[in-house]
């Protein structure tokens, strides 16, 4: 008990997973129920600490002396578990405080899931935590299990479950029960699990505490997770960060994607989901692989375990059936692998070695005949693996009684020979004593199986996902630059509640975003000698913070051409807006540059509950309108971040130039994106939204037209105003 | 043996089916070879017909007395299977033709797959067949099965299988291997065939023959396939179009989706696959269930045999753990399901039943606790089935040693008094017998259990598609409508090689599209009178067939507005025109009125080499070029087929009005799609390509604003010229 970790946790946290004591306050003396299941398994697994029973009704339970309080507990205690009614649950706390326990496992359900009464109960209970500095998992949580201690505090039915192979895999999960049969299904499957977390209400420690903690513990090398909703977006920020520097990958499936969902997750543990978009763009820019089904863990965790790296895409694909290896090269290419045609050299040895009717052509079909040699299938093998343009191989075969011992034999002979990746696709053990051997040979030797072809093509697209995210990480582009604002920025953020467009831009310019050339004119003639300034055509433009659809307002003229023009529009904005909007306090009207060509882009940030301030992008004008195509990320962003944003809409071919038209300038774009992000981050407690709409992209350049700044409605100078 | 369909079988494939006697040329006595394996399995499986094994150096195979050629066969035979190398093979259906069998099965390889030669001798064998009235399945095939007569004319592994259920589902597939491997396996998760049928390179009999055959045989409820390439799409269209209105689903795994599935996929069998996006369009016209995996044919298999109709997409999830709940709403949701609230009288009955943590909403998570309890779930289950607003019941559930039993017959009472479909997710028997019994009991009853929640979801999902478009097959708008052309189209289509514009309008025109007022003028001073006679402003444009391009020729001149502008015009159009094409045939030049307002679409058609003229929606300009937002059915289409290409592009959003835009007239727009897809219908053999883009559509009405019709290229008379 006791790793580097835990001794350095200045969390709290490590006491969860290694207590050197453990008391059960409401412990029962039968193991189908919440306070008994635990006992028996900490008995029967051999848990090394100490466990006291708390029950004022027994003397002893599972051979375990038995205490009335914690209070009556010999020497201190590290964990207490509360399984109690909901009522007695402070009580039982407040004890736990005055013993000084260092971590406590509420499984008591009745707070914030049931409504404002238990919300209220549960409020005390972190009250209560925090001011005793006692940390709590849940509560309405199944516990955990911690199998490398025999730590068993969880009263879920995988507390009797024996493990199966020595654990890498750390599970945390906001649902008890289905986390449970994720973690029973995953071990069925073969997957060793290192820990299982319920975290139930999330009273006080939340899920990214435990995978926080998780990710330094040596034993842990890839953290499950199922995730409703995260409470703090930046607490799993670090914690992803963290797990991409450490190479440790971490797999959630998060639910609450469609209405339904949203509906139910936001019922089940009364925790505030964000936008499932945002938590898309979120999982992306952070290396987190977002996983659809348990299959997925599975597949992921046992192709992960190897260590090897995909460090490439191109696959290449051997099978006995050209069914099923075109079913498989068409998965492929949907997931984004790509599946190349064999090259001169490899394709003439594949053809040497291959039967008359078999192709060389990838993927590979050997036919029946092929398929049934041992010897063909291996040498195509190795033909693949040698080829400097194939990455991955991911190969078919059937372990048969008789050959399949030869066939293993040499497959782990070849990938002794190759750093690169190869999955073997067969169908698993059946009863045959023999083949089950074949199988633990290749198994022992570290190389994946998987029986369903379709389900290795897709964690072998995330592995490479994974691996570009992970190499990357270190990388200038990775990093969010640092971009210091030109002076007077904060005086103008914090000068008005309801900022106007000229002010805005003024903003923007402060941070080195280009806006169009443009001034403040508060009378005619003022407006005609900017104008001349600039030189014609110009627009006029109404400045007010209440007036926020210029257009609307008749605010708002355009390609003004003359003095005369100029003159005119100035009166007539004036009027019309003063008609749209009598109390509105007018600024005077801007006498701005007009623009030509480009092609008209968005960029935007709002707040998001979890995330804080999220960046959009996006085609301007009915692209987004029609078809909602943009792309977030949470700021900060890198620039990296950035080029995806960008390339990842679907009308990006119109940046690429159409109809004759230059091709737009990405990187003007990009900068704007990380311009506005740090804008952002720098207020994050002043923004609420900013709207830069359009920004007009050139081949050179791009110009800000149009830009709101609105400040954040629920700061606390803003409730006082 | 002999069934009806047997007997009305004009196609002579019933023989394949129904032979009265078999003989296998090549005959062996080691069951492991292809000549081999059949005479096993038919022996092992009692085959009633008479037997006759082929080979000169035998007397006896198997107990069977041996010949030396089939023509020393006494008697009739109906079936031959052909197991000899590729070089005798002919040799052998020459034996047969002079023999007078029916049908012919030919297990060698060798032909159109390994390149020109084999094509050569395919297409010899193909016409000895046809020359002797012979059918034919293969060659390079596996041969077929029929379960109910104990035909096993095949050599893949699965004649040694045991049928495990009476059998409702055909298969019949472009790959042996991997056909034989997705029968193996659906047999083994609980799916009873009927038949198996591997089509190999369809040198006579093809694809669509077999399944053609297939659903008027009484036995088969359902139609898997897997397909490479469709040799004859308008065979495929009658089938699918006979499946639909005898309520027989066909579900298809189709490859060749991407650019190395497409590769493989020719390679594979040398068919020649049509564009993936057309078959998809193809099969959602025609109610094909398009699978992506076998997992999906089990599934939908499971669902289809209660023999329950799907009959709306509103889903109840009823559950034990809310966290499965919550994944398996969202991807109903995301599967076009609906996941309703549970409203008002039902809620509150629920509210009665559940546990204190529960909830009521849908999913219904009933906690742990109530999951344990038979008889809330039983409750929640009928309240649940008893709401008009719940189409479906998705029921989770633990069967349990002990429980289990109770459980089960409670479901099997509330399933017998509701039409509603109702799924029971729960893991498959352990080895537990008290289980099995359980699990017995219900799906004798019927009632469909799937231990994939997923999976459940997305069966439940094609059978409610698959339901609707059944439902719609008999009504008017699933029947192309008859539009008579107006005089004048068949001389003008057959006037030119190469067409003008004018020429393809008055050709719309005839078919009812409306058209711009326009006409021809082949001097400056006819321009101008036209011009008059139109009102200004208007648009002139060069004609000749030579000039496609006439914006790059200088051929456009838009928005003239006087006398002077159309005559200047009109000479610089010729100038231009003439400089840019010397020795392009000019017509004249089109004055045609100026389009005001509406929004710009594409109608167009083009020929798949599989299913002949295919008619193509989408919104003009940018959005077709960036985005390639487009949606196809093949010709005819009907008015549902031209709504459902309307209301699946992306930017459908644009058509129904933004930015203060009234809505543009969809009417108008169907009307034109089947306006020319009975143009393309009528002349399939003279169009090549038709073109309408821009229509201009308005919120009343709409006009073509330019077109190009095309002729064939590879008519014949076109090749002779």
């Amino acid at each position: 008990m006791g790793t580097a970790a835990f001794d350095n946790d200045a969390s709290g946290i490590g006491f969860f997973y290694h207590p050197r004591s453990i008391a059960i306050i409401g412990a029962s003396s039968n193991p189908a129920k919440p306070g008994g299941r635990p006992l028996a398994a900490l008995r029967k697994r051999g848990y090394a600490g100490k466990v006291y029973p708390i029950n004022p009704r027994h003397q002893e339970v599972e051979g375990y002396r038995c205490y009335p309080t914690i209070l009556d507990v010999p020497g201190g205690v590290d964990m207490a578990i509360i399984s109690v009614p909901a009522e007695s649950v402070l009580d039982a706390l407040g004890q736990c405080a005055a013993k000084g326990v260092k971590v406590v496992v509420i499984f008591s359900a009745g707070f914030a899931e049931v409504g404002p009464e238990g919300r209220a109960l549960e409020a005390r209970v972190r009250e209560l935590a925090r001011a005793s500095r006692i940390r709590i998992l849940g509560p309405n949580c199944l516990g955990l299990i911690n199998s490398a201690d025999s730590v068993i505090a969880s009263f879920a039915f995988i507390a009797d479950l024996e493990p199966v192979t020595p654990g890498t895999v750390a599970f945390v999960s906001q649902s008890g029960a289905f986390g449970a049969m994720m973690y029973a299904q995953a071990t069925a499957a073969g997957v060793g699990f290192s820990s299982f977390t319920s975290v139930g209400n999330e009273a006080d420690a939340e899920f990214s505490d435990f995978a926080g903690y998780l990710l330094d513990t040596p034993e842990t090398q890839l953290i499950g997770g199922y995730l409703e909703g995260a409470k703090d977006g930046g607490k799993l920020r670090q914690v992803a960060e963290k797990a991409l520097r450490m190479r440790k990958p971490i797999l959630i499936l998060k639910v609450g994607r469609t209405g339904a969902g949203a509906r139910a997750a936001s019922s089940h543990t009364g925790s505030l989901a964000g936008d499932d978009q945002i938590y898309d763009a979120f999982f992306r820019q952070m290396g987190i692989v977002r996983i659809e089904a348990l299959g997925d863990l599975t597949a992921f965790a046992i192709l992960h375990r190897s260590g090897r790296e995909y460090r490439g895409r191109r696959v290449a694909i051997l099978g006995g059936s050209g069914g099923q290896g075109v079913l498989l090269a068409d998965k492929c290419e949907r997931l984004g692998l790509s599946v190349p045609e064999i090259s001169g050299a490899t394709r003439e040895q594949l053809e040497r070695y291959l039967p008359a009717f078999a192709s060389a052509r990838n993927p590979i079909d050997l036919t029946a005949q092929g398929g049934r040699d041992t010897s063909v299938w291996g040498k195509c093998l190795r033909v693949l693996l040698d080829d400097p343009g194939i990455d991955v191989v991911l190969a078919q075969a059937f372990i048969r009684e008789g050959t399949g011992m030869k066939l293993a034999e040499e497959l782990v002979e070849i990938c002794r020979a190759t750093e690169k990746p190869v999955v073997l696709m067969t169908h698993l053990p059946d009863d045959s004593e023999y083949v089950a051997r074949c199988i633990a040979l290749v198994e022992d030797a570290g190389i994946p199986i998987l029986a369903d072809g379709l389900q290795a093509a897709e964690a072998v697209a995330k592995l490479c996902w994974y691996h570009e995210k992970a190499s990357q990480a270190g990388d200038a582009s990775s990093l969010p630059p640092r971009i210091l604002p030109g002076e007077g920025a904060d005086a103008l953020i914090r000068s008005r509640e309801r900022l106007s467009e000229f002010e805005c831009k003024r903003i923007l310019r402060c941070y080195g975003i280009p806006v169009t050339s443009e001034a403040l004119a508060t009378s005619a003639e003022k407006a005609v000698a900017e104008a001349r300034e600039l030189g014609y055509p110009v627009a006029l433009k109404i400045q007010s913070g209440e007036i926020l659809h210029k257009t609307e307002a008749g605010g708002i003229r355009l390609d003004l051409a003359s003095e005369g023009e100029v003159r005119a529009a100035y009166q007539e904005i004036l009027a019309s807006s003063k008609r749209f909007a009598p109390d509105a306090a007018i600024r005077g009207v801007l006498v701005q540059e007009m623009v030509q060509g480009g092609v008209e882009v968005i960029i935007g940030t709002t707040r998001d509950p979890v995330f804080g301030p999220v960046v959009m992008f996006g085609l301007g004008g009915i692209f987004v309108e029609a078809l909602r195509d943009v792309s977030f990320r949470v700021a900060p962003v890198t620039r990296r971040d950035a080029e995806e944003m960008i390339g990842e809409i679907r009308g990006y071919r119109v940046l690429e130039g159409m109809r004759g038209k230059p091709p737009a300038d990405i990187d003007a774009i990009v900068e704007a994106i990380l311009r506005v992000s740090q804008l952002v981050t720098d207020y994050a407690d002043e923004i609420e939204e900013i709207d830069i709409n359009p920004l007009v992209v050139f081949s050179r350049g791009a110009k800000a037209v149009d830009a709101l700044v609105t400040r954040r409605w629920d700061r606390p100078e803003a409730r006082q105003a």
